[in-house]
């Protein structure tokens, strides 16, 4: 496999193409960025640690029957994977109230769901990835119905296979933000990466925060927490 | 019919108790305010114009079948009112791209809808008002599900009356916001006001603002805009 050129700059992850047009290689780079890119950091080995987080929870998903974009993790900090046409929708499960949730609720930081909600945002910088009602997403013509639908029951799948392993491994998964896209045969498939730069983390018993709220709040080492949720995943 | 005591101050109304306890009165003063209380200002007649016009528009959607909390205009700045106990959610119908909805989707201001939506949003001041998802306002019980349905249909109701009264007299009613309550026997009634402090409405031909976008962004002479949409009303 050839690389070719690099097609997308974000600001965690870079996607370079290969001569195989089906396949991209998406590479973790040690930056990190809170507030919509107000703040930033560069943090030594993140890239690697969210590329293993990642693979290894993509792994479980897809022995669980959930489809990925994963072909293989190709190297230290990237993985190989199926190009998509991406949802321009960020996909929010809730477990437990954090962040946004509380402010938009007054509801205590912590206070367990009765059950997972899914909320969606619109994935453009420059309106500040602001939060859609589903009236939102269907005005825009963002999703079909059923396609919303089936994104919304796909979020929560994610989350029924993640929470326990998580759980077993002493931590909460309080909320976590996924991007599908959809594969040239019309299936929605999971893509981009799960990991503490994309989920909110807590250990069980001291509630310590393993996650990007680390470096957006400035709570302490922010790779002492990642390889911490590396090491209880047993990645 | 005596009056009581005050029971709520709002910023731009205020409650009344009488010695019925099924009626309030309903005042409406002369105070607007922005941007969640930081911008003030007194118009005088304001209230006197923003009484005329909701008795006028609540009596047209009563003559279409929807039920208001009106029972009559009974003083210049003030009507009589059946009590409900207030939904915590401001219902908003759009019509037409305005104000946070250009803000969320960055869809130009002035694009008309393909159909008619209903947002929702939590009223609680010391949040800001923010936007619920469905989710939210299930999760935290603030409606039951068929509550949820019967008030946004309710809100879309109120718009198909209202509309094409607008548009007979030549003004574009581009959005709205509505709050409904509860009465003993556990029906959903529409309550507060409508009025150009709760509404946009522009000329249909010259697109000029003559709701509270006016004292917003400072555009101009706010009663005149007032009196323009009483006067075409013919309030």
């Amino acid at each position: 496999m050839q690389r070719v050129e690099p097609i997308y700059e974000g600001k965690a992850k870079s996607l370079i193409t290969t001569d195989d047009e089906h396949i991209l290689i998406q590479r973790f780079k040690d930056s990190a960025t809170a507030f919509n890119g107000v703040k930033k950091g560069e943090f030594a080995s993140k890239g690697e640690t969210n590329n293993a987080i990642s693979t290894h929870l993509f792994e479980r998903l897809e022995e669980a029957g959930v489809k990925t974009h994963l072909v293989e993790r190709s190297g230290p900090r990237e993985m190989k994977i199926r190009r998509l046409k991406m949802i321009p929708l960020e996909m929010v499960v809730r477990n437990v109230v954090a962040g946004s949730l509380h402010k938009r609720t007054g509801l205590d930081e912590g206070t367990v769901l009765e059950e997972p909600i899914v909320e969606t945002y619109y994935k453009k910088d420059e309106l500040g990835d602001p939060i859609l009602a589903d009236t939102h997403v269907r005005m825009m013509n963002l999703l079909s119905e059923e396609e919303l639908l089936a994104t919304k029951l796909l979020s929560l799948k994610v989350n029924d296979v993640l929470r326990p392993i998580f759980e077993a491994a002493g931590l909460v998964l309080v909320d976590f933000k996924l991007e599908f896209g959809v594969n040239d045969g019309g299936e929605i498939i999971l893509g981009d990466e799960i990991s503490p730069d994309t989920c909110r983390i807590w250990d069980r018993k001291t509630e310590r925060k393993l996650d990007k709220d680390v470096f957006r709040r400035d709570l302490g080492d922010l790779m002492e927490a990642y390889h911490e949720v590396a090491r209880r995943l047993e990645v």
